[in-house]
């Protein structure tokens, strides 16, 4: 870890006119940095102020965690505040001080708590807050090949769990049952922590972001498998796909499951650099719509994948954003039939100089598992 | 669950003169309608305008959750909106609506993301964005007699991860590998999520929020250990307990760490109604810094427990709130000597109507494991 992303950051943020950049705990500190500290009430702040050095105010008890993190040995000057302090009035005191005069735009982190965004805006009161994502979004959104090659090995681990789903998902079992088993092999199988789990059977395979029930699989139902964690460096996994436990299902299935293949094949295919992000969308739609079952496809297409599971680029209608090579992305249509089943089939992709990578590797097809 | 505590928090915004809350997943949202939701990019939010109809905005892809949750039972309008939609729009546009005119004060959850409150703010350009806290901490600080035996069985589940803490916390094994067997243990044992695991062998025991590390255990450590986890209801547990592994420690040792137990109890039976939360944080301090071993204890007495591990009442010397029956709170003083060790004993306790009730029940003395 070097302070060059902190410079980086100061950079952009100067580009684009902000006097100063407030970074809490987070992914976005986490990036900058190397500190993965856990959000809390007392604030944390990576303090960066235009043409001026950056600071680090952490509560005094956690002063020895910042030494001891990566951030330690950046060089970041780190102001400990003692619990009867008030720790806005430190940021705005010392970055005031810094810029040489009081900031007039601020920037904090998309996801930095309303109670320290506010804080800071209080203790600038001449001051106007907005999000510090058009500088960091920028940076994080196009990953170094260190990084690919970290989603890369998330991938390859969620893989390994995806590979093994005919050992959980048998008829009898419920779906909580099922994810228990799931977020052991999760960790088992190279990841620190588990996101999320959703096993969803039967008609919760038409809820897309249904999570675990009570509900017991049976034969010939349908399951929505969307897995993810994270891994010892932070990166994150994230991969879906759909079974047919028990035995094959009809020809009507089959049908419109292949349309949802294609259509992810065409919208993978489509990635390239300098196409606009919605273009990925629009070609895992005008599939899906075009085969009659447009009306059932209720989501966006994907969302970049980083240090945090959802980030930019968003592959949606409406964005603009060319790709640019190192661009890292789900491409995950589904086809939703409320109150009977749903598939979906996610992969995380990367853009590269000439086309796309493709980070998870087990079969797109609707795989039959014994029951 | 009823409507209940969604009147409730707006009868209590109205007597603040606050037009309209938005709520966004997290404790809050969960303890006032049931819904408990990933907090994610796509906005989610329980509206409510003052003297008006509440409302739930939901992502489409996520409706068939709110209606599966306990928020389906209470009669709440629940208004979707799709990927390309600005819910941010449709927020405004309902409460405004709703209210009659722009509302001119809005107030957001404490942790609500900033992308989330500047984005309300955004669409309402009229108001002045501040923190719901004054209302929701006003509600979920007092605990009703069923929340307070939901945070007894959270900590029976954690006192019994510790009375089993000799399993693990041996000479030779890493912080790490008796953390992971914590984690575990903590799942067994009546959680169905990990929040933290603190285990501070000899001189990391002096960094109060230091959690796990390769360092190995030596004969004669002084160990902390600050364990929680979120039971099924969302209640949390919290406990603190400091070991000896090995042997017993020197005589300086025991000198400072009846100090500390001497503070830990002092500062409980402080608890009444009608005391200011500081004065219990004063009762601990008085103790260690009589003793002359003030300039080491070095973070506040405690914070409010319930959905969240760390809420109000927080027991900090500046807070002058007068403690109520049915408050519940840590009281964990500690000692930590830069570079040698640390010691912290923690309890959950409750205000009663004529003292305190203490939820946690291990021994408080320094536990001498066989290593």
């Amino acid at each position: 870890m070097t302070i060059d992303r902190v410079y980086a950051a100061r950079e952009v943020a100067a580009e684009l006119g902000i006097d100063v950049l407030v970074v809490t705990p987070g992914s976005d500190l986490r990036h900058l940095c190397g500190y993965s500290a856990h959000a809390m009430e007392r604030l944390t702040a990576l303090v960066v102020p235009r043409r001026a050095e950056p600071f680090l105010v952490v509560p005094r008890l956690e002063a020895p965690m910042v030494t001891a993190s990566p951030a330690g040995e950046l060089g970041l000057e780190v102001l400990a505040w003692d619990e009867t302090d008030d720790p806005f009035a430190l940021v705005a005191r010392t970055a005031t001080a810094r810029l040489g005069s009081a900031p007039a735009r601020v920037a904090v982190g998309s996801r930095t708590w309303a109670e320290h965004a506010l804080g800071v805006q209080r203790a600038l009161p001449g001051s106007a807050l907005e999000l510090a994502a058009p500088v960091l979004d920028r940076l994080r959104m196009v990953k170094t090949p260190a990084e690919v090659a970290e989603l890369a090995a998330a991938g390859a681990a969620i893989d390994r769990v995806h590979a093994r789903m005919g050992e959980w998902l048998r008829v009898g079992r419920t779906e909580a049952e099922v994810g228990a088993d799931i977020a052991a092999a999760i960790l088992a199988e190279g990841h620190v922590g588990v996101d999320f789990t959703i096993v969803g059977s039967g008609p919760n395979g038409a809820s897309p972001h249904h999570e675990l029930s009570g509900r017991v699989v049976a034969d010939g139902d349908l399951v929505v498998v969307d897995i993810g964690g994270e891994t010892a460096t932070g990166y994150r996994s994230d991969c879906t796909r759909t079974y047919a436990v028990g035995r094959a299902p009809g020809a009507e299935v089959g049908e419109w499951y292949g349309v949802l293949q294609e259509a992810q094949r065409a919208a993978t295919a489509a990635v390239r650099p300098g196409v606009p992000a919605e273009s990925i969308d629009a070609a895992a739609r005008e599939v899906i719509a075009g085969a009659g079952w447009g009306e059932y496809f209720i989501h966006r297409t994907g969302h970049g994948i980083g240090l945090d599971t959802h980030e930019a680029p968003y592959i949606v209608a409406g964005n603009e954003l060319p790709l640019t090579p190192g661009m890292a992305f789900s491409v995950e249509p589904g086809i939703y039939l409320p109150g009977r089943c749903g598939a979906r089939i996610e992969d995380i992709v990367v853009c590269t100089e000439d086309g796309v990578t493709t980070l998870n590797d087990g079969p797109r097809d609707l795989v039959v598992l014994a029951g």
